[in-house]
């Protein structure tokens, strides 16, 4: 496994290997690699000829108070296990690489940045989007992999690459969970043991919500009602959204139609931790047919 | 000289001449091509192996009350013209190819877009910044070619390059004037011949504000009243600005130091079309000895 540190030689070498018919699968990281990062370089390895994963701790999708400076960081840690997931290039820039100094220039998706999430985090997606385009930029990859667990985000870079003519297809890959339930993150690291046993209740609330929903529940702020009710079984954790939206661009309508995906996302903090997750549920298609329906008020 | 009208294909394109050691020039313009867009492509031929021309009347840099649905278009003109300078490929995209259904991201570079042109026509830089993005993602190009009429979009698009890492080359080329001083303009069609002939005041401005300067003047308020007193003598003129700034970052000393190059900079209204024009002068430096400029109170 190559490993480069300029943003130059990244362009030349992914320039190099599409131009002989390779196909350049990238995996965008801020390293401290877990189960989820190994499965996204997994997965763009059996799609992809060539693989580069990112290490880069961006300063931009941090605010003032965040944890940007003690955010984790093991290069040899993250390099072998690139390694070992069959990765072809790891790109480590330096900061001064990524920011130029004086670098004034920014991108924002829009109104999708400043729902949710990033009513919490108002500086977090125009940084993720900012520094995306750059990785792309400097990487030219044909197919970038996420982890659904930043599921906002995937729709953010899904958007970004669609309207800036990026040429990138975004590929979502599945969350990774811990057995207990608990998706894995690297900011699980400031957990203690007991918050951690304690951090399940968000995926245990997911499942719980999704029956709820597939027991024919459309009604959102039922649903919604429901996760918050669950959630407060765990009275130290703050939730600062819990809630259904759109699957695809995060509406909330009032009733969530049949056959529609709908997604469940949870955004809490814990002690001091950040932690978000979501699922993805489909509105169950009833089997009323149209004059039932009718009869039943449902129509 | 192929014409390619979708994105996919140009960056294929372009990967493949880049590929086989081929450098890419590319010259984006709003089409209804005149002499100074010739004199870029034909620069651009001369240092790179491929020219790429771009034609796009991008509406994101009008505002609802300018011009963009009388901007003139005439795709056999520039499509003559670009052939006869050596053009290879004619980029032109129809309007959904750049601006894809739903597309919400923006581009902006800050503090620069906002100053000077950018303060009578807010939306033009960011929306100048944001097609220039999705250009030289569809362009991959090695040197991008803008004319110095635009001095103040030069300068945003050297810091969209460098800061979003775009590793293209900003090649600024000198401007083309008619005969009478007027800069070549597509805008200039909508002059009247009388209003054509009166239009040459901008230029004959710049022309003795330079001499003004070289006569020995570094203060910047005095320069700026000199260029006012003379654009005033043609009394139907509306002077949106004429000033004079730092050539490199358009910032406003109170006096200039000996040996900068100082941009002058011309924003104004004939009748009712937009003229801009500029010239950069270079501060003479002084002969003076330090004594005597102690003496003389320059220090």
């Amino acid at each position: 496994m190559k490993v480069i540190r300029k943003v130059d030689e990244l362009r030349e070498y992914s320039i190099e290997q599409r131009s002989k018919g390779k196909t350049v699968g990238f995996v965008p990281t801020m390293g401290f690699l877990h189960e989820g990062h190994v499965s996204l370089i997994t997965r763009a390895s059996l799609e992809c000829d060539i693989v580069i994963t990112s290490l880069f701790v961006n300063p931009t999708q941090f605010a003032p108070h965040e944890d940007f400076d003690s955010y984790p960081r093991d290069f040899e840690h993250d390099y072998n296990l690139a390694k070992n997931a069959d990765c072809d290039v790891l790109f480590a820039p330096a900061r001064g690489e990524m920011y130029p100094e004086g670098a004034t220039t920014s991108l924002s998706v829009g109104d999708l940045a400043y729902v949710f999430e990033g009513k919490y985090r108002p500086h977090f997606f125009d940084g993720v989007a900012t520094v995306v385009s750059k990785l792309f930029s400097a990487a030219l990859p044909n197919k970038a992999f996420f982890g659904q667990k930043d599921y906002q985000q995937t729709l953010v870079v899904k958007a970004l690459s669609r309207d800036m003519l990026m040429g990138v297809e975004i590929v979502v890959c599945p969350i990774v969970r811990e057995t207990s339930g608990l998706a894995m993150s690297s900011r699980n690291k400031y957990l203690t043991d007991e918050e951690k046993s304690k951090a399940k209740i968000l995926f245990q609330s997911l499942v719980a919500t999704k029956e709820f929903i597939e027991s024919s529940e459309r009604n959102r702020k039922k649903i919604n009602a429901f996760m918050h009710e669950y959630l407060r079984k765990l009275e130290i954790l703050k939730i600062d959204y819990a809630l259904a939206a759109d699957a695809y661009n995060l509406s909330e309508p009032s009733e969530f139609e049949e056959g529609m995906d709908v997604v469940l996302l949870l955004g809490t903090i814990l002690g001091k931790t950040r932690l978000i997750d979501n699922m993805v549920v489909k509105i169950p298609v009833s089997n009323y047919n149209e004059d039932e329906r009718f009869q039943a008020g449902l129509k």
